[in-house]
């Protein structure tokens, strides 16, 4: 870093996670003396505006990192997995939005609310988890607190932005021309293609040999590796929904120790300075992903311990997933490490 | 009945449901010699086609039952309340589609493949279980025969025709004009309305004290008492997702013997009458309700073994909430009753 601040690079800038990484980066306290953005030649040329000045999109090559002090990523697996390592080399602190480097014993998985005690001053290399992964870890780290969790079971209703602008793109045509064939969902990377408006799909990402696909076992893995428990049991099911942002997940999880009454885990929860309560049934209260796009924290709601075991309760998350479910964590992964002075020499 | 049928009545013949019963009593081979098609005095005079004759609403009084055989109900839970007696008393077999009487002890409370043997020639009074609740149990009672249920554990993706014709229109204009105030979803009767074109809300019918929706202890209660297993631990979470018609139920059952391969259920299901198996992961086969509104079945796919527990199961069940959740189910009924000689004298 120089005087005035951080130089930042920002991979994957046209993207739709890229742009919100813009726009956290630009209203979070973090000083930046520079901004380079980066993308595919497809993208070069375009220009984003950055604290009053404008930033022009280069296109990536090996030679972007120099004099970069802090590299966010979010463009693929396979760009991170080729030029993450790069920007290392040349002195980089990088916070990858993939899925490259997530589950290596290596590199750090954080949440800041849940596990940034485990980032230090040599930390070059961070793993921002899963978009679901973050807000269910962000609502179950009061309860594994303050309870212990045995296991933990979700149901997702996860919104299309999380596939990408163009997902985005085909719900808006869909719903104006019924003829219209879908191209990028369940996954862009598989086969077959399905409609989303008005309907719902039980795939996210490609199957595994189990049954499960690829999104329910990163919540399952990255959950253990965030909480930092490979004791916990976690089940997932992935599903889309015709939701443009905001990722809900119908919580069941089972505690170590029973609860006595469902005040007790609304109490928790409104105490817990990291989620935001949404939970009053007297006036319909409860998030809604619709009601609560582009906001920063995770809201909890319909709080319930189950009818039959007294160890037993069930909850509703909301939470952006572009913003907390990825730019925003990213931003939050950086603003932590210059906190607490772990970033930049 | 006279010698070429059942005289038969249907009461709410004008909402989504009543259209469905007339229809899908058209094409089963119940013999009817008359239909007398009844609403409220709003819709009377409206015209509906059955069997190649035009069948004109008659306002429903406390006479309208006299000379039925076989009367359906569908016209809410107080039409039910006060006029299925009447009809009972006049000699007709009722069945009945709203909640009325479906947790009166007295009252068998049927889907067919499950439990039609509970009926018999002193059967007066049968009420049709609640929309999710159907599919759940058809998919369930292989399970239940074979290993034992423990417990059983759904999140739903409840279609908007389940609140009826009017929260269609609602998410219609939703849909073309983003400035509509909703005034039906998420419940008619309850206080605040959201909307539901790109949002979901996590709240079907009103909220009891315990934090559950009415919705979630009707599929508690009313899956113990079709499976005839106070036993049988049950939660579930309701959620209204934007599509037209078919429930999807995200759902985890607890065996009470261990379960060695996903292929074991898949087997199962495969070789279950009663249910469509579409669980093929090297093609991208899963139910989804776009694809399979205006279906008789009950389609189950997306199986999986428990990746820590050796009893526990995952699955994914989609049918059309106003046919075998409602209209189909309450004619299968009757079809039961008239095939086994329990109808009529």
């Amino acid at each position: 870093m120089d005087q005035r601040g951080y130089r930042v690079a920002i991979v994957g800038a046209s993207g739709e996670v890229g742009r919100n990484m813009i726009e956290t980066l630009d209203r979070y306290p973090i000083p930046v003396s520079s901004l380079r953005l980066l993308a595919s030649k497809r993208s070069a040329g375009k220009v984003y505006s950055f604290r009053n000045s404008n930033v022009v999109i280069e296109e990536l090559t090996e030679n972007s990192f120099d004099d970069i002090d802090l590299a966010f990523f979010s463009a693929g697996g396979s760009v991170s997995l080729k030029y993450a390592p790069i920007a290392v080399s040349k002195g980089a602190v990088v916070i990858d939005n993939t899925s490259a480097f997530r589950m290596d014993p290596e590199i750090p998985l954080v949440v800041p609310e849940v596990n940034a005690h485990i980032l230090s001053k040599e930390t070059r290399l961070i793993a921002n988890p899963n978009c679901s992964t973050i807000q269910l870890v962000v609502a179950l780290k009061p309860l594994r607190d303050r309870y212990g969790i045995e296991s933990v079971n979700v149901s997702t209703y996860q919104a299309i932005s999380g596939a990408g602008a163009k997902a985005l793109y085909e719900y808006d045509a869909e719903l104006t021309d019924e003829n219209h064939l879908p191209q990028i969902l369940p996954t862009r990377s598989d086969e077959i293609y399905y409609k989303i408006a008005h309907n719902v799909i039980p795939q996210i990402d490609v199957f595994m040999e189990s049954g499960y696909t690829k999104e329910e076992i990163k919540m399952i893995n990255e959950t253990q590796k965030i909480l930092n428990d490979d004791g916990i049991k976690v089940n997932a099911t992935c599903v889309r929904v015709p939701v443009r942002y905001g990722h809900s997940i119908s919580t069941t999880v089972k505690l170590k120790s029973p609860v006595s009454t469902r005040m007790e885990i609304i109490d928790l929860f409104e105490q817990c300075e990291d989620v935001v309560l949404r939970d009053d049934i007297s006036h319909q209260t409860y998030p809604m992903p619709l009601y609560l796009q582009h906001r920063d924290e995770v809201f909890v709601g319909r709080i319930r311990k189950d009818l039959f075991e007294e160890q037993v309760i069930h909850f509703w998350i909301v939470a952006d997933n572009i913003l907390k479910g990825a730019a925003l964590n990213s931003v939050q992964i950086a603003y932590y490490m210059h906190q607490n002075g772990l970033l930049g020499d």
